[in-house]
């Protein structure tokens, strides 16, 4: 199974020069809604990727962001741009799949919507890689996105 | 399937409750090095789930950040925390999964390390998710690690 079955590629994807500024970064990245971002030469190398994270310290830092204030700021008051939705402990696998194209991970409640945990993406990639391994699947001929193209 | 095969309880999981400050917040999620944790009340209810991105954003409002001078910082000068390893082209299934274990994307190049596009998490999880509907394999009975717990 040929790897390129799974690319978006460049031409879909939103992407930095590596010669960029912060303003110009947080921009694009405000502008997209992606939590991370690849960054390439102006000759197309790739550099490396920035996340939301990375910027959320690198200000910290840099800009000497005042913690005192934050001691005053309730959590709750930043707003939250996509709330990730739980599951029910009973939910189906399906319903807990749909859920994972597109958050991080999910939520886990029980009946008294009471929380017990969380299911990350690794886990569920990591159970079918394992899947995968045992039945051989990686070995099977299959038609790649790519080649149809 | 039981979905709780892929549980992390929440013994094991970071989490902040609703009353905490955004200090208290941000101070959690840079020790735990973790890019979203969900948020619970007191009396244990899953209440949201907070990311880097949105305290991010939240601050570049609430403080006031200074966009001017963020044009004079070069987007390169943020440290890159994790910095996402690319895939090559030709790589084996197995690698690119073992990648997206720990990146929520994975650039891939191709010889001359050109950046021709990216493989989300989204878009292996969907194919699994798509095969496993067509074999069946969600209605197959299995141990789970919750049962054997």
């Amino acid at each position: 199974m040929n790897i390129l079955f799974f690319l978006t590629p460049k031409s879909e994807v939103a992407y930095i020069y590596e010669d960029e500024s912060l303003r110009q970064a947080l921009e694009k990245m405000e502008y997209h809604k992606y939590s991370s971002i690849p960054m390439i030469s102006r000759t197309g190398r790739y550099i490396g990727t920035i996340t939301e994270g990375d910027m959320l310290w690198g200000i910290k830092n840099k800009f000497n962001l005042n913690l005192k204030e934050a001691e005053h700021v309730p959590v709750t008051a930043i707003p939250r741009r996509m709330d990730y939705l739980p599951v029910k402990i009973d939910s189906r696998m399906e319903d807990m799949l749909d859920r994972a194209l597109n958050q991080n991970f999910i939520p886990v409640v029980d009946d008294q919507k009471n929380f017990i945990g969380i299911i990350t993406r690794k886990e569920i990639i990591k159970y079918f890689y394992q899947k995968m391994s045992r039945e051989g699947t990686a070995k099977e001929p299959e038609i790649s996105r790519y080649m149809v193209v």
